[in-house]
């Protein structure tokens, strides 16, 4: 399935996308479950979204509606840094030896579709193409061997970054969580339809130009690798999203430097997934 | 007011602390706001509560309810590192000229006289100190001058901290995030109690003894400094918390360094708000 969070007439709802429609499960199920987040947290919750989804649940158009982040309410989202080694190379950085976990907030993403904001008070609006891990079970001291099967599914992420403010301090957090910067969709595609997260094809294109391309075998730290890592420091739940790191390419560390502005389109495609698209608009302040 | 969230026989609640006794809020409010981060969003909530003080709501004695943080479901947490010159001076550290935000999540966090976990994987468990400051209102591009108009309420918060996980790379998040690994409370002390954040004596103590003491007076930003340039980044949203910041003396720059650990009582506590009081427990595995 590939599963959705999204905004119909001022209602929040979820469902899944077939055959290019919005199927409005949320409809049907929002008194038992608000939101993707509980659904997922329910172990009957998906098997129910897909039975319904035979049934005369209403279909919108995609355009019709304001796409959401797959997880709009995540409790947690994990990023990685320094997970492809032609990115670690481009930063002059170090290898790290365990994983190099920071984190962003969940007002800091937006849907497939919606703008990503260039912020009022910076210039240096960057973009990174990411694959993104929803956990869809809770879990803590995962062994590798069994964390595959605490994903719910996998999506694209584009982890806009803002990179003056990444780098006033030693801390990335300042530069990683501007409001509406990243992008983050455009649905969840569920873990049976990938059997592999490390067979796939991560491209980010601005205005249809490749800025980055890896196979996510090239990942530092595999999937298993970060989920188990992170449940060794705190519980993962329903709804948490891994974004597991960039590969070489980002617009920083382009001579000159490629920053993100009003107008551009900026769009990170895997393959078995598909494409999260977003343009560039300027902040304004109120 | 002191304001309180507890868990009373399995049941969430909210209140607020008078003469020692946790009266029941929730009870009354519920239907109207189903935490004390809606009721803070709620421009007439804390009247309504403070009104509610006076008529016969359930009040429970502190001894029998579970404390919570008194926003355990805050959206965003912000820790500022490196905003006392005694503690940058004990870390060997650069003196930031921007404020270096990180964060860490609300299941990291505690309330009052709950125990805290010492992690499994390692045992450089460390206490830090800290005054939060809890936002009431919704602010975006805050000027210094009107920063102090946002801020619903003061409270403690010991930013308990895994020092090797903390340093495995430049990110601190998985240091910081630990599970239960910090306390958060006793209460939020609302901002017309405290008209001056920087007049407040801050302490931690281990097993009794003053391991960390210093006066807010002495933060490198202050709390309009810090909710300004936050504000620039993103929306702080009501029941969003900045912990603003530990001060020199401890664990781990002490020779030889001091470790939390089972057993141990950590206590901070400010001036004007009271005590936040936690003992530790060591991680048992499922």
């Amino acid at each position: 399935m590939k599963l959705v969070s999204f905004r119909k007439d001022g209602r929040q709802s979820y469902g899944a996308v077939v055959n290019g429609n919005v199927i409005d499960a949320g409809m049907k199920f929002a008194d038992r479950w608000s939101s993707l987040k509980t659904a997922l947290a329910d172990k009957d919750g998906l098997n129910q979204i897909e039975l319904a989804l035979d049934t005369d649940l209403p279909a919108h158009d995609m355009g019709n509606v304001e796409m959401l982040p797959p997880v709009p309410d995540a409790s947690k989202i994990f990023c990685i840094g320094l997970n492809y080694r032609t990115h670690i190379a481009e930063t002059g950085r170090d290898t790290p030896t365990q994983p190099m976990v920071f984190s962003r907030f969940s007002d800091s993403l937006v849907g497939s579709r919606v703008p990503l904001i260039k912020p009022k008070v910076s210039d240096q609006f960057d973009f990174e193409g990411e694959l993104a891990v929803v956990i869809g079970q809770r879990c803590r001291h995962v062994r590798t061997e069994d964390a595959l099967g605490y994903v719910a599914g996998y999506s694209c992420i584009n982890e806009g970054s803002v990179r003056d403010y990444q780098r006033f301090t030693t801390q990335y957090l300042a530069g990683k969580t501007f409001w509406h910067s990243g992008g983050f969709g455009p649905w969840l595609t569920t873990s049976d339809e990938i059997p592999d997260p490390h067979a796939l094809l991560l491209t980010t294109r601005l205005n249809g130009q490749v800025m980055q391309e890896a196979s996510t075998s090239d990942l530092l730290f595999s999937v298993p690798e970060l989920i188990s890592y992170i449940s060794k420091i705190c519980p993962l739940d329903p709804g948490d999203v891994i974004a597991t790191g960039t590969t070489g390419g980002v617009g920083a560390a382009r001579k000159p430097p490629v920053w993100m502005k009003k107008g551009d389109k900026v769009e990170v495609e895997i393959s078995s997934i598909g494409i999260l698209s977003n343009t560039i608009e300027d902040e304004i302040l109120e």
